[in-house]
């Protein structure tokens, strides 16, 4: 274990370390083709990086596990002392992951767990028409407020209750979760309010139960991390929040070695689709875009003129935040549109 | 008629003029209730602001035009030369119509007028992830390259066909104006291709049947033109172009009287919607959800701090273009989430 | 003068027009080479367009005239009601001027053209770090709250004088005009507040003394405006205004046939330097830059590879305002660095 | 040292370490008030954050070290491969500067070392007006071009030679820091080519002889790094490179404890400068003139509204580059307008 996080040590990539000789106790090793980790809030992590690994996986392994909520009430409630917004679980290690690698995430369930979801519009973010850190501005914005959702499990919806005036309104429940990311690149570590390349704290509601999420491998094992559930969330999560909740989730894992994405990609039965994570607005969409014109190109064999074309006529765009310090679009195409059904 | 050209006079405001004394003889005044207008391509314009009057109408009225395409061929099918991007139809007079009321256009029935849809890449539009002129890039971009479109009414669907395959693919027709628009406030006079506060090249597909748009009047009159038909169009238009379409549409003009709104907004049976048009795309999301916010404000009682939470669970945004020398965005809300179900 | 205006009417480009057959009594055509003309404060426009000129003038004329501040104090002086921010003076016809030409306005001389100098916070405006119509937020802003500023001429400075302390500090004059334009391109008409491809309010302090601004002639005549001066300014002018004073000027003028520019353009004995006009300024100042590589290839002989390193090297970047409808960059080149020193 | 580096592992904090107990012989603890380390290539590091410190310091030490070009020349010509660019030296250790105190680092001499110069235009950067990662776009853009400049020490500057014309011409050095940052806020660890709020790749020319830079302190012992030499530079850097060199500096260390700042400052005798760094450009600028309001706030008495008046009229601005993950732009005001000299 010492020799492990010597290894890891401090932002340094795992170089001679294929995989570490042994989990701890608290995270053993399941049987081959099903995994259970609970969440101990005492191992959460508010970076994504190279960590010790709380659990090791096969490539085709189903991992079971559970999140915190991203305001840690969760944690807190265990008796802890919160690190920040977005505690993680994880990260879990996927045998045999290499750099060059993809790693396929296909959510199979997602259920809140609990009675209660939590908004907040908080000076600390602020959120899209609010001063905030990186758009800041003179003068007092709008200040700290936060909001309780009741979960009701009967109606799978949860209810906002406004401030100002007597208004209540129940919202349908889709979980999904707002941070799913691996290891960055580079030997970078970062916060788990962070979107990027690597995934992280994407936001965006196609993590969610039916769709398959593409990363980008970049230390040995993958190292996967989870968390910030949501029940549900408008486009953009605009205030900075969405219904934050703890999450029991199942994901199915796999590899597909040697194959190089450059961005997170989503799937599902009907749609391809590829998230661009940047700042402007502007360049998220950019990204998105050339990201998937290059996937119609490797897989569909579309040239890049038509591509560009045909998504012009038949894209969908999915702005899923612009609250985090970077920004989140999902660029889509709907297979109907594509060479030979795939 | 010399009257009022005079008073019209280069961009000055109408002062002075509540009503043309007549229209021409080209553009007959319908009884009221339904008005005819055939577009004669001499008379088309490529630019919104003061014009002379084709038709004048009543609110209550229902109009019934045409339109040419984007590109201009059914103005030189007529045998004229093309003066620009979007050959508009109008302006239309509306009679009473002061600076500070709304004009509503509800759009009733949109119908492509053709056999054939254009579609273009263009390096004097470059699109989303091309050098453009607002984006200059130095390096060969994408050069010229031009799709036709054949329109099946027995499918109701357009083809693509690829250039650098044998690949090709029906779209369903969704049809709607590309532009929709008032003369501007402030004296302006803008370019057909321009979207900004008086609408314009919005290109956004809610301007289509089922759906009523909103635009704020800035001059006696209010000036309404159209065109820009688009058979179908993907988020975002990110190569530059729709499939563009001749079109003939039916709409019905209603007018709400000191009613002062700040940028376009769209409303059905379902949804409240305003847009926001500016670069960047992050400033066109601002302008869109603090319109938003306030609609929620005035017409359902929602506080601005309620608003703003209820937006962060519920919100649809759509990304209608990116492509035009302004951006594109509507913001959405469900009127099932708002007070007293309106 | 009745025709003239006739075919000046909304927008419409002056087809046929090459030349007003009279200008006003008020704007005596002076012998060539000096012409003065002396503001009147009910002939001020607040649009950049065409409208029927004030006086006409030949290339390599001098003009002296006088321009009112942005605030038009100095319009209400005179007992007018002032129709916006920064009424110009103008238009000036310039004899022979066409489309595809460029028009050069040397700026001989500026003075401050009173006592008193003004400065505002103004919530229509804004400014950089304020909540503002294109950058709108929620919450209260900072509110509007107004500045004067004594000129006095010995010291050729202006005082600053604190609101919330005894503090006031002397700044130095450099007097520029915020406001020089020349009618738009494709028949468009754009308040006197935009800058853009035609110039306009572009609040760069390059429009001074000893600089040589080269601007794209749009209309027969060009029809030059100006306006909005300024006795000193900070870089951005970052809270909305500089120190807005009336102004008398000479400038000469010439005309470059047959040169076709694509943004303003300024020059003076050591640097040339292009403008890039637009939001957000990551695109202003792509504009300014592949600009003036295309200008060290056309006048340089520098190939765009070349002229790319040379600039990554040398440049300067002036950003002139950050605040107006579209944010105004500026990217120069010492002359020292280009090759044959011209 | 093995210690020491267990509790440095992997983006956790230096909790419970004030101070490493010793450092590699490699880098001897000089006597109080002068430092020496001289830059072993196998010890360079290609990311900021939390790493065994090469050297330690006191608050007063002058350190003298050497850097690597930002290529990896150097690095490789000591029989190394390079991990990346902008390889840096450090990190050093500085006793006492704990979370919440800011460091500051006086620039005392900086010299060119070696003989030549180089610059590159890289698909991977790309620059400004090139598609790069972050604003990538379809087509060719420029490709990869290398160009090495002379460095000469009797002229003091480095010659430019174009590659498709015989033209050359002299730059005069001006040698800077394109990198100089601390271990990052919340257990990040960032690439060397990033600047963002601990410093980093700033590529600011602020960072030079006769300045002085402060910087956030995140961690104990703030853990400094140096690197990126840069001969000369234009503002923006907007081909991606900058004339990369070698460097030999002095730098004199200082702690201010418990002084809390946002944003990388700079300050001279005439200035204080704030540094905003993000995307888009408008993000970065809103940053740098929030930061310096509240500078001219704190240590100037001066409200937020004479403040951002005063900088309306008085503030410069330097575009220090718009080619890096992030940009960088500095806002500064001349001392000469604020209150009392100090």
């Amino acid at each position: 274990m010492k020799n492990f996080v010597l290894s890891a040590a401090a932002g340094l990539l795992l170089t001679g370390c294929s995989r570490p000789p042994a989990v701890s106790a608290d995270a053993p090793v399941s049987a081959p083709g099903a995994i259970q980790y609970r969440l101990k809030m005492d191992q959460v992590k508010y970076d994504f990086g190279v960590y010790p690994p709380v659990a090791s996986l096969h490539p085709g392994d189903i991992l079971e596990t559970n999140t915190a909520d991203s305001d840690g009430h969760a944690v807190e409630a265990a008796g802890y002392k919160t690190g920040g917004f977005n505690p993680l679980t994880g990260p879990f290690f996927v045998e045999g992951a290499q750099p060059g690698d993809t790693l396929a995430i296909r959510f199979l369930s997602m259920d809140v767990d609990g009675d209660i979801g939590y908004g907040d519009i908080d000076p600390d973010f602020g959120g899209a028409i609010n001063s905030n850190p990186y758009t800041p501005m003179l003068g007092p914005g709008i200040g700290k407020r936060s909001w309780t959702y009741p979960i009701d499990r009967a109606t799978n919806t949860a209810t906002f209750r406004a401030k100002d005036s007597t208004f209540s309104v129940r919202i349908p429940l889709h979980p999904f979760l707002g941070c799913v990311g691996v290891a960055p690149a580079s030997g970078e570590v970062r916060s788990s309010i962070v979107p990027a390349e690597f995934g992280g704290n994407m936001d965006a509601s196609e993590a969610s139960v039916g769709n398959t999420l593409y990363l980008p491998v970049n230390v040995p094992g993958a190292l996967l991390f989870m968390g910030d559930g949501h029940a549900a969330m408008g486009d953009g999560e605009i205030a900075g929040t969405a219904i934050e909740v703890s999450m029991r989730v199942r994901v199915k894992l796999d590899l597909i070695r040697k194959k190089k994405i450059g961005w997170p990609r989503f799937e599902n039965a009907d749609y391809i689709m590829a998230a661009g994570i940047y700042r402007p607005m502007d360049d998220a969409l950019r990204i998105a875009f050339t990201e998937l014109v290059r996937w119609m190109g490797e897989d569909y064999g579309l040239s890049a003129i038509d591509a560009y074309e045909l998504l012009s006529k038949t894209a969908e765009i999915h702005v899923a935040e612009m609250v985090d310090p970077n920004y989140v679009v999902v660029a889509k195409i709907n297979k109907k549109y594509l060479p030979h059904g795939r």
